[in-house]
């Protein structure tokens, strides 16, 4: 299997790209805004059994909250602690959305493509790190800003992240993970940036 | 592969207890809270390829909306219409947690174990149908009752469900279902009752 290799200086990912590497226990990834209002979705995998994956449902219970910041830990749909968030300069991110695909362009925005995806990019640049997937579990979609009105609706509104903006996570176990800089229209204010990843030595 | 037999007539699930049956494209799925009170976990696969299971992420996504009731359609992973609500007396429900599962009993109440779950008793009942899985995803977890705060908090509350009330789901595909009574002390008042269900011919 071919393995990408290991991210240990500061890279950019181009606007409405995906890219996956691994992540070593103890290791800090951090994902930078460097332009501002734009979000990255990451997903992340055991690196021992790429079948055990980030849980928005665990997650989601364990922390008792939507909001998901610094002291708070990503779990698997195993129950197994993932990632840490150790630093966040933003505070607002989403927990509640499959990543864009070509289906939720075509089904919501009519668009039929074809057209980047987060979906697609994740699951092509997971593919090449031996993660086989048809499709990807909910992402921890990071500066992603979504509302909740009190009858339910959702309402997804431009990030808050600044340029600068920044969240780092600690690696709780060996992992692999996905990031992308996101395809969507209307999570990134309707401008496709870049996305800066750094990990640890 | 021993197949569950349909559900043609109402039939009720113990108080903790699960069961998985087909559910053919345009049979309708009727859940009752018999005695009030009692939330029951949903999860579908589809029949002809068991890899393909009900997503939150993407149903959030296309209903725009936590308040999933009468008219919204449940979504797979593929964004195939799985499940229409086609009736709904209580309309409060939860798609944001995974089931109860011996990991949760530990982590949020300190509970060792061994008890009754969920996620262990969907397991059980979709393996009987050819379901093997490791883990459940997301469930709709209907008369669930989740209050958000302004800040993000997760609150669960008592079920709004009073004996009779119940939920109708039309099959838009060839589908296998898992139903549970939940095991959940806190979801459920703290008093496990059964749940009924009955599929239209």
């Amino acid at each position: 299997v071919l393995r990408d290799a290991a991210v240990t200086v500061r890279q950019r990912l181009p606007p409405r790209t995906g890219r996956a590497f691994p992540l070593r226990r103890g290791q800090v990834l951090t994902v930078i805004d460097p332009l501002g209002e734009q979000v990255a979705d990451l997903i992340a995998f055991a690196d021992d059994d790429a079948t055990e994956h980030l849980s928005s449902g665990r997650t989601l219970d364990y922390a008792s909250t939507l909001r998901l910041t610094t002291g708070h830990v990503l779990y698997s749909d195993r129950s197994r602690a993932m990632l840490t968030i150790v630093e966040d300069t933003v505070g607002r991110h989403d927990l509640l959305y499959t990543p864009c695909a070509a289906d939720t362009f075509r089904i919501l925005y009519g668009d039929p493509g074809p057209r980047p995806s987060c979906e697609a990019n994740l699951i092509s640049a997971l593919a090449t790190l031996g993660v086989a997937r048809r499709s990807m579990p909910t992402t921890f979609n990071i500066f992603m800003h979504v509302e909740i009105s009190g009858d339910g609706t959702l309402h997804v509104l431009p990030p808050l992240s600044r340029a600068g903006d920044h969240i780092a996570l600690c690696a709780e176990m060996d992992l692999i993970v996905g990031v992308t800089a996101c395809s969507a229209d209307l999570s990134n204010n309707h401008r496709f940036k870049p996305i800066d990843v750094e990990v640890s030595a």
